[in-house]
């Protein structure tokens, strides 16, 4: 009998579809590793081509100048931007019916290291806390831009991810306007949290730990699991343990942590699945409110595994063909 | 400078990056087509294997009895379905805190002709019009079971669209809640009635008409359109010109009409871009809803030609490397 789920953060269903079901090492992708050099002559992000790329908005280097070798984290304006620091925030309209604007926003490339075919999930921890502390430097930058609105920090890794860079980065895109579907999860959480008085992830993770079979990594400040209506086969979210709305409001040490807690999973991931393709991305609040008791961040890990097809499309409700409590045992077991 | 466009009926925003935007014909496939045989031997969808389906739901066939060969058209239940007609519609709680129900439903497929490697956009008319009017059959058969609310019919083609069968084939589901992300594309239609008194579908159609350069086609009773919010190149919708909130709703003379239609467009887009993979959805009421005067029925096509990645998936803005303006100018030429 396949199981609708609903996720009680967002109210959506999620089929469990018991009679496609996989065991979790079906997953496990088949194809050897495509061999990619250390260095790449033409490649932007390699060292030596820092002329390829925008001037860069931040880098940690020990000595030398901007935009110059040395750095071991560098963070560039992307050289063909979906947004655009400039243009107006004034709502037009065509023909008085449709609603558009100029495409204002900031999007930044963080490459996150000097090595070309450097794997994130094998990087060195003190280099994954470079990179996330580089998130937040970034981050806190933005936040101070009176035109952008929400910050979202993403991955793509893989083709089936939808990136054919190969030189490992992530991105940083600021938007001009709150998307409706961040909206959407926002006010769940307000109306979940005006109904009980605690915040729904707060609640959720007391759950979770509670039951166990959903976690992969339970530690000091954050909490790895995959969720109880998991859209996709090993989707997997990575929570602060305390209540904190924004990613913005974490600590340098905590930074640390997270770091540590990140590629951790992402080796798991790695070296369980074979390097499959993922996005992540970190789920924050609008700068608005980023002081809100209902809402909380969180990082998404969404394993590109499977191809969403039209009943996705035409119903939002996800059709998984794996339980969550046995994806996550599976990353569980060493 | 790129351009934020909020699509009318959603009130969600698409980003078109005219930075990296690429001509319609960027888009065209560049592999030869795969050669598939018009009959195989072990396709439980191919003549004289029709015992290997569950028992068919209905067929269109000149004579003989019912699972056997002689048919043009063939639905039958899902041999693994997504959702299944037995179990409870009771909510269930795990820990009182998550909540789930039973998996209920039906999930159908539609077999779209006896011949192996016949690909829709190439089928006859006569046969197109066969296939709209099993779905209309069956929509008017499921309707009147008490445990369906909302019914999606849908085609995958091609692997990047999630599908692995080459036989050609639609799904129909039936569903026993109404997805969160349905109601509030009502809310949203509900909304804009109440503001204005009109549907704001009937509303976009009028002002396409008008404008022009995003209409494909526009015949008696349908307009096929490429909406001014298009969140993937070649987002196409074919929209009935009468106001009508579900497909239930559709006459079998129209029904015709929306075949000849249906078939036409994807024909352009098959051989203007050489066979790409694609979803269609027909996005409809759901069935206590068909009277409405604030939704209207449509049929959304989705070529799989960019992947979606870490952005839209945080955002839920898709960044649209195309405009609908010259794809649809492109779909028109001859």
């Amino acid at each position: 009998m396949p199981q609708l789920r609903q996720d009680p953060t967002t109210k959506e269903w999620v089929i469990i579809a018991s009679e496609r079901s996989k065991r979790p090492d079906n997953f496990k992708k088949t194809e050897p590793p495509i061999e990619i050099p250390a260095y790449k002559e033409d490649c932007p992000f390699c060292p030596g081509n820092e002329h390829l790329t925008p001037s860069e908005t931040l880098a940690y280097r020990r000595s030398g100048s901007p935009n110059s070798k040395g750095w071991w984290v560098r963070v560039v304006p992307n050289k063909f931007p979906a947004l655009s620091p400039e243009g107006s925030l004034e709502r037009k309209e065509e023909k008085g019916f449709f609603r558009m604007m100029d495409g204002v926003g900031i999007h930044e490339v963080v490459i996150g290291s000097p090595i070309h075919n450097q794997l994130f999930p094998l990087t060195e921890d003190k280099q994954v806390e470079e990179v996330l502390l580089a998130y937040r430097e970034r981050y806190l930058a933005l936040r101070d831009n009176p035109r952008i609105k929400l910050i979202i920090i993403f991955k793509n890794h893989g083709q089936a991810a939808g990136t054919s860079l190969e030189h490992t980065h992530s991105q940083i895109v600021g938007t001009a306007v709150v998307p409706s579907n961040i909206r959407k999860k926002l006010q769940e959480a307000a109306r979940y949290y005006d109904d009980r008085g605690r915040c729904v992830y707060c609640e959720s993770i007391q759950e979770e730990l509670h039951f166990k079979k959903r976690i992969v990594l339970d530690t000091e400040k954050f909490v790895v699991l995959q969720p109880f209506a998991s859209r996709v086969p090993f989707e997997t979210w990575i929570i602060p343990k305390e209540h904190q709305a924004s990613f913005g409001l974490i600590s340098v040490e905590d930074s640390k942590k997270f770091a540590k807690v990140l590629k951790e999973t992402l080796f798991r991931l790695y070296s369980k699945l074979n390097d499959p393709a993922y996005n992540f991305v970190i789920h924050t609040s609008p700068i608005k409110d980023e002081q809100e008791d209902y809402y909380h961040w969180h990082l998404q890990i969404i394993p590109r595994l499977t191809t969403p097809a039209g009943f996705e499309m035409g119903s939002g409700i996800f059709i998984n063909v794996s339980f969550p409590e046995e994806t996550a045992q599976f990353l569980r077991e060493n």
